[in-house]
């Protein structure tokens, strides 16, 4: 992509109101733009890293056997009352709730178990249908009260919302674990190293579910760990022991983001809404449920919390918009100009993301300070001075190096 | 995938209330299930058909430089009041407009110019800027009287919409000729023939735009066409001639379903919202805009509406959930069970798109029954009497004939 033609360029100004980091960083960079508070569009950039994130997720889940498809976002009052969810004081404060101009009463999704439980009570007849996991990339909305964490708390965000249906309770904790596994995969993927954290039992169970916490000093949340295993609690249910109760190492606190979370349901949705399935002898039993969600957005701006430095954002490759970011600096001469441009193709043409910088007029302080700020991975940089080489500065590291086109390609595959 | 694991199986009867036959056939063939009248999920079957389809668009727009990004769905209503839209009867009709607890007002999206028009005004700045294309793919509400034909026309559906601004009228009639010649290799892939339909100006031109139809006798609308050129118009504007005005030929007329449309839209967003840049003599200059929109869920139903015959979904390659429906029989006997097991694998390998159906119980004419419904392009069949080699049939096609697995990936590909 040539960064002349994309939209739009980064900003010098940080936008007034954008109290977070992530909220800062990535509407200057050109990642987000805020259309009001609590709702964002992702831009080209932000979209790029967007569907990486995606990517990584659908691979992961269909590797478990998880199948993916598409809910509705307008649901009608009539299902959610079948919970009692409707009328419930908590997720009337949150949902937004209205009727059309024919009276028709309807509300906007900030989950999906109501749903999805409708939909497997057509479908699922006998044990031999069970069990079944079905995943979607969704818009949800939420009438948060604040607003005011970037995209890590939106009004209107992407999430991930995973739910599984199970014969059995002992069917749904195997589930439970394997899933568990694959978001752990999923975390390291995207770069982020996420502890998994116990934490009360919801609606459910009176043992523990699990969160998945990202440490980060903006965080929301409190932690306790052990420095040593991999022991953790959130603050809901820590009793304060200075010790870890598995391996007696020394426990510590710190600031985190959820970026992940896994509930068992149990049977409360099946009974509300009738999801029964023919055991062997014929007899009707309760569906198990359970749903796990990855806030993808929120996914998005954790990144930028966890990493970045004062100059901007420092991507992970896996998720980073561009691979290389190309910058021609004396490119009014025509030689320069005609190198970079080759050098640009051939990238490509190995199937390297380049975001090519190929603007005549700014200078060189402007062009580094663009890269940094969108903070893709490899700065490759073309001038007077590098004499048919190529100067290469990883955004994570301070020193410049020298070398061929064949080696840049060797050393970002 | 395994037929066994695939959710859900196809269902024995037409559902109450379809009444057009995507509905009757994507419902039955398991491929979308209706949450209530005009909204419907996307099935894991369904999602597949759809991410192939949003994938062919993805390359042709991003082939002409178009940029992806993802706008909300959620509306303030000064955005739309400075337009006039929010206010107009017909908008009213059509778009969920609603407060909320806290008395905020707020529309669901129905189309994105305003949107659109005011990120634009944010970035856009002088002529260098310009032109830019921005689309995305993205849920659609629209509050519609009656919701009878599937998901041909739906009270929340998918779109793709592109944006266009310019410089000038010229830039922007250049872009929009650019865009037609991409959307017919986008409907060419998808496998539609799709007819270039001059229509009506609307807002901006007294000359004419384009729809793009796909001839289909359950169209709701109708269109007068050339039998030998491209001559093509819509009811609106064609004034009854019976000889073609290009090349004298007789005109005939067809049911047709619109899939596409583009318009010119000239100043009326950029003076509305305020978009303007400055030209090379730094004089103020209002943008010139364009919009572009694919139906997407549409598109999957006129797909349906197009190619279907008494058994079932007839799809085009380029878009079918699988390439190959591999039907296992008298898998009750191991040696055959391992020999269609092999060859599911075998063709997985080879990067083909496998639905295996792996069933024991079900009669060969259940299982056949199940593959003419579903639609997959070549049906495979592994048994007692195949003997080492694979039966294929074509699903468009009546004749089976006895192939080598290398020939069927030869084939397939």
């Amino acid at each position: 992509m040539l960064y002349s033609k994309l939209f739009p360029k980064t900003l010098k100004q940080v936008p007034s109101g954008a109290e977070s980091v992530n909220h800062q960083l990535l509407v200057r960079s050109g990642f987000i733009d805020q259309l009001m508070a609590g709702s964002y569009t992702l831009l080209p950039l932000g979209w790029k890293v967007y569907l990486k994130i995606e990517n990584i997720i659908r691979e992961e889940l269909d590797k478990i056997g998880c199948q993916e498809m598409l809910m509705p976002l307008l649901h009608p009052r009539d299902i959610w009352d079948k919970s009692g969810r409707w009328s419930d004081p908590n997720v009337k404060e949150i949902m937004y709730q209205f009727k059309d101009i024919h009276e028709r009463e309807f509300g906007l999704s900030f989950t999906h178990e109501e749903i999805v439980a409708y939909i497997l009570s057509k479908f699922i007849k006998s044990y031999k249908d069970l069990p079944v996991l079905l995943y979607h990339f969704s818009t949800k909305f939420r009438n948060e009260l604040r607003a005011k964490s970037g995209i890590l708390r939106g009004r209107e965000f992407i999430m991930k919302d995973l739910y599984s249906a199970h014969i059995s309770e002992e069917d749904m904790w195997q589930w439970y674990e394997i899933v568990k596994k694959a978001y752990v995969e999923i975390f390291k993927r995207v770069g982020l190293d996420a502890k998994v954290v116990e934490a009360a039992g919801g609606v459910f169970t009176k043992g523990h579910t699990h969160e998945f916490q990202v440490l980060a000093e903006s965080g929301e949340d409190v932690i306790y760990y052990c420095q040593k295993c991999d022991f953790a609690q959130n603050q809901e249910i820590y009793d304060g022991e200075k010790k870890c109760p598995r391996c007696g190492s020394e426990i510590q606190s710190a600031s985190s983001i959820e970026v992940g979370n896994i509930f068992p349901l149990g049977t409360k949705y099946s009974q509300a809404l009738g999801v029964a399935y023919q055991d062997e002898n014929g007899k009707s039993q309760d569906v198990w449920f359970a749903s796990y969600g990855i806030g993808m957005t929120r996914l998005i701006g954790t990144l930028v919390e966890v990493f970045h430095d004062e100059k901007g954002i420092i991507w992970p490759e896996s998720v980073a918009p561009f691979t290389v970011h190309l910058v021609g600096l004396d490119l009014e001469e025509e030689s320069i100009k005609t190198e970079a441009e080759k050098i640009y193709k051939l990238l490509q043409a190995e199937g390297v993301a380049v975001l090519f910088d190929d603007r005549v007029g700014p200078s060189a302080g402007e062009k580094f300070s663009d890269t940094d700020l969108i903070g893709v991975p490899y700065r490759v940089v073309i001038s007077k001075k590098t004499q048919g080489k190529l100067e290469v500065k990883k955004r994570n590291e301070k020193n410049t190096h020298f070398v061929t086109l064949e080696a840049l390609v060797k050393m970002v595959r």
